[in-house]
């Protein structure tokens, strides 16, 4: 087998990551899947990034508004009077990256996602559906997007690549991008993040010791929340480290964060 | 002469865009140019999106994080492992789009700007330069930054699209983009406009009968402020309209909106 190209994990310092490692054992823990995390961006969203490429061969970033039909499929409409709008009349393969709508702290470590693949014009009911999601995102559309050099698109999704942050990422095929879900708590997770930091720091503390593997904890604050459960910041004699708390149950609706939150602090509890 | 590929410009209804026609003159007004509006965006800035070509030939856009030199260069870090990094050690051609930092209304009437141009890897004393730089953008590249997989580039802009919201574009060549300077106002921008429009709505109505060609304006907003003066939406009997009214001196300095604006005041009130 030939060396690969590149190095396939970072040219670090050994210990460059290593935390407190867990004393008790840790119930496993699902995660968003890359095409959940994909879906959940790209739901969120309102503005992306475009590339498309230049007619001297650049390729060209520019920003672009877009709506996404029930299939993550995003839509676009964009004018030839536009670098972009040229360009995809010579050359349809696209890319569209998405990025958290309010990223807190260090920017790198924030979600983004890439949904390479071509663009196609919409025509006929296609574009009559097109027309409307986009509406709903730019409502302004009701007036341009009816100018003659406006076209609507649909991004045809052939690969997906989620970055969550630093060391977290992975790829999707459009197959599994298109039958996923969008995260249905993901709209009240920065408000479930605040509350349970700045209401419930014992409980989180109770979490971090019983159900996080670090009985030794003396301080703990939630850095992210999902569906599947909870990300903790961890304090320890032994150093800083990190640990993931399943919930019981998956939260299947916007509303079930709060739940599945009381569930776990009872049980870090004993009760 | 053969007939263009595209419209130059929207196939749109005549009358989309008339508003309510100044009833008296109106001092001419300087704008930012194209090169000074894409020096401001990037001044204030720290993530952007960058579109590279990917092995396959499609253009790939990702998120990064910049730093820009004193003349506006823009600095990256890139890893290997990353699609962006391995697709720069194949095609040096590269665009990186800047957005507003706090875009506010309809996301499409805000300001952004595309760098063309190709990357350069850095070494000796110019990755020294660059690191400093890029340090400060990002301090967790004091880790990461060092590390095998990661290059520092900068990006050689060889042209600039600037795109100010609707109706408002224009291009740069590399030389005015690195002699322009960045609007030293822009920091302190929205503070003003939110200021003017909470606690001086008289003033400002005062500027758009006085100074803005609508004597008989009974409402004026501030939609904009920059060093060479500021935008009102105003509304009049005969409808709603824009005006622009010039500063009697260009503001050099972070703190010289106030003073410029106090100024407007008083000679819109006659004094």
């Amino acid at each position: 087998m030939a060396a690969p190209a590149f190095p396939t994990d970072h040219v670090a310092p050994v210990d460059a990551y290593m935390g407190a490692q867990p004393l008790t054992p840790v119930a496993p823990s699902q995660t968003r899947t890359a095409a959940e995390e994909a879906r959940t961006l790209v739901a969120q969203g309102k503005m992306a990034a475009l590339a498309t490429t230049s007619e001297d061969g650049t390729p060209w970033a520019s920003a672009v508004l877009y709506a996404a039909l029930e299939d993550g499929t995003p839509i676009l409409c964009l004018s030839t009077l536009a670098e972009h709008g040229r360009n995809l009349t010579r050359e349809p393969r696209a890319s569209l990256m998405i990025g958290e709508a309010e990223p807190a702290g260090d920017p790198l470590d924030s979600g983004r996602v890439t949904l390479a693949g071509r663009v196609e014009a919409l025509t006929g009911e296609a574009e009559a559906v097109a027309k409307e999601a986009y509406k709903a995102a730019s409502p302004a559309s009701g007036l341009y997007g009816g100018f003659g050099d406006f076209t609507y698109y649909a991004l045809r999704v052939e690969r997906v690549r989620w970055v969550g942050g630093y060391g977290r990422m992975d790829s999707a095929d459009a197959a599994s991008y298109h039958a996923a879900e969008a995260d249905p708590t993901a709209k009240g997770a920065a408000y479930a993040i605040k509350h349970l930091n700045e209401d419930h720091a014992q409980n989180l503390l109770d979490m971090a010791r019983a159900l996080g593997g670090h009985p030794d904890a003396t301080e703990a604050t939630c850095s992210a929340i999902d569906r599947y459960g909870l990300n903790l910041n961890v304090q320890t004699p032994r150093g800083f480290t990190t640990t993931r708390i399943a919930f019981a149950e998956t939260a299947n609706r916007a509303g079930d964060l709060r739940g599945a939150t009381v569930e776990l602090a009872r049980r870090a509890r004993g009760e």
